[in-house]
């Protein structure tokens, strides 16, 4: 056994969906999993506990920022980004390739690595295969990823051709440097949108037998059919017996189509992101709870929902704190998505034992698309 | 009984400090108390359950924010400010008239009333004893208090005593229309620092019989000696059986001193406004967790500590959330802040009972003064 393990308990026979236990040194996760993302070693607005409570099994931190700030030579310090923010369960840090990207300015990319300037002071910094390895051995998260480069889309045949290759010699630097024992690397699969790179990344990938894989530089602004085709096209390719990753996904509708294409794990900035701008998920859809529409409005976002917020506050009541920026406010908000996908994924999991799963999708989409009323 | 009953449990022969038990409509509160501020109700950055854990008995919510923003009209329809907030344990609103005076801007004080422009959009609005006994009655507190004229400091002897003379008569309009009987109504005492208009204000509201008093006007830039001068003028003549709050004082050396001088109820902005500072109380003085000092201090704010924050995060944690400006930092800082002054409530009540609150005074405050090392 290694550092992690991974179990297909269920497949099922009529999708590509399946359920999974993935053990890590910090605990055991259900697949299909949502990890709610803890940039800067915390979920905004929320404390360990309070994530515990609305079900978040493993979280994700960006070794871009933690690097910049506090230092990782900081969080080895504290004893690992676990002991630094108190968080007791598993942590997957990303590999830092796709803030440099999207994020920093300046940036130069060469087979070595990128050079950029940190969006924060625009001081000059690097980060190659190696460094981005010593940064996560030092966070210490359980699941650290391989560094990549995320090509954006629209990018050209010839572009995406040479930084997927890029990206897997890149990943095989990886493998060579990382040795901390008690963390997983994942590699990540490239290939922009075009199928046949997709697949010779992840021939490639496999190749190197890593313990679990991510499915990078999709949902970056291309169609919901193309992302689909090109997971159809990738995960069949990779091993059956490892867990994949879809990076940066975790819309309702985008979660359930890539659990039916096999994808085991996502994690994603919005429910955070829009419970800061005062959107809060319901089975309806997206409702904006700062609207004037809801400041008499004395129910809660949903009745039949077990959180914290839902039990106890109305629309009404959160419309104010948001208006006044209250924190309180968007601290329910943001609970309450978090609870939405969690919920939204152990009812995944159901439907696959169950076989159920398409039919589920079909009629959660058909609700969630209707609107609110 | 009336709408809350007062009782004296036990009254320390040496000083005026007093047990007491103060049963409301919605719980029993023990005093001497202190009472977390929230202005928009809501104890910044606090949720209810974190307030019930960190042993807040009562909070208190203010009139002049409430009527402006979401208007008391909306909360009484939302079923009062309990149910708004959903806060089940008691409630005290301030009568709006002190942040009229701090916060508005261009008042006219007439006999009759205030008029004042919003300090939010520069609308103009009229406040009377009446007029905030209308609001207080629909936000629904367990606890309203008379509407008064808070005088600055330092003021010329002649206005203090109009003013404090007008405060009386305001106070018996408040009476006059206050008829919601699931609400106390407190008098407030003014005068200033006149030991003499003290005296007679005391006298004054003390004949109209209010189920408590309110002393107002104190803490608001007068040295300390002059501070507990006008207590020990004002809480003798008050009635033995009856709970008197000291207003806007909640530094730990206040509390004490408020305590042995008779007081039995305070409330104040402090611990959640230094927090959110990034200033934390610790049993050495006042902690700026901010500072660079403690970026890589991995020990809790206070090792004996029983909150949430103590139990679980670092001084470097907390440093880096604060510094990010990340919401959880706010919120560890005023969980803690907020805990200590309970705690220290908690002890003080303790000590009255030992017959021992003025050598725990000694050798808390030598320790406090002492500042961190």
């Amino acid at each position: 056994m290694g550092t992690i393990e991974f179990t297909v308990e269920y497949s099922s026979p009529n999708t590509w969906a399946r359920l999974g236990q993935l053990t890590t040194p910090n605990g055991v996760i259900q697949t299909p999993v949502f990890m709610p993302v803890g940039t800067q070693a915390t979920v905004k607005a929320m404390s360990p506990k309070e994530l515990e409570e609305v079900g978040a099994e493993i979280i994700l931190a960006n070794t871009y920022h933690l690097y910049l700030r506090p230092g990782h030579e900081l969080v080895r310090k504290a004893g690992g980004l676990h002991e630094f923010m108190a968080w007791k369960r598993p942590i997957l840090t990303d590999s830092g390739g796709f803030q440099v990207f999207s994020l920093s300015e300046m940036r130069e990319i060469s087979e070595e690595g990128v050079t950029f300037r940190s969006h924060l002071d625009g001081s000059k910094h690097f980060i190659s295969p190696e460094v981005s390895m010593e940064i996560q051995m030092a966070l210490g998260a359980d699941i650290a990823m391989a560094f990549d480069e995320c090509v954006p889309y629209p990018a050209e045949y010839d572009y995406t051709l040479r930084s997927m290759e890029m990206t897997s010699r890149w990943a095989k630097r990886c493998l060579k440097v990382h040795n901390r024992k008690d963390q997983a690397l994942f590699g990540i699969v490239q290939g922009g949108m075009y199928a046949d790179l997709r697949r010779t990344s992840a021939d490639e990938l496999t190749d190197m037998d890593f313990p679990g894989y991510g499915i990078g530089g999709l949902s970056v602004g291309e169609p919901e059919e193309l992302m689909c085709e090109m997971l159809e096209v990738t995960t069949p390719r990779l091993p059956k017996d490892k867990p994949r990753y879809l990076m940066g996904v975790g819309s309702p509708d985008y979660l359930l189509e890539g659990v039916l294409r096999g994808v085991d794990m996502f994690d994603c900035v919005l429910p955070t992101r829009l419970g800061r701008h005062g959107t809060v998920y319901t089975k309806n859809g997206p409702l904006t709870v700062r609207n004037a529409a809801y400041s008499e409005d004395f129910t809660p976002i949903e009745s039949d929902c077990d959180c914290y917020t839902c039990r106890h506050f109305t629309r009404g009541y959160i419309r104010h704190l948001l208006h006044r920026d209250e924190i309180l406010g968007v601290r329910l908000t943001t609970l309450h998505n978090i609870r939405f996908l969690t919920n939204l994924m152990e009812q995944i999991r159901l439907h696959i034992k169950k076989d159920t799963l398409q039919e589920f999708k079909d009629s959660f989409l058909e609700q969630y698309h209707q609107g609110v009323q």
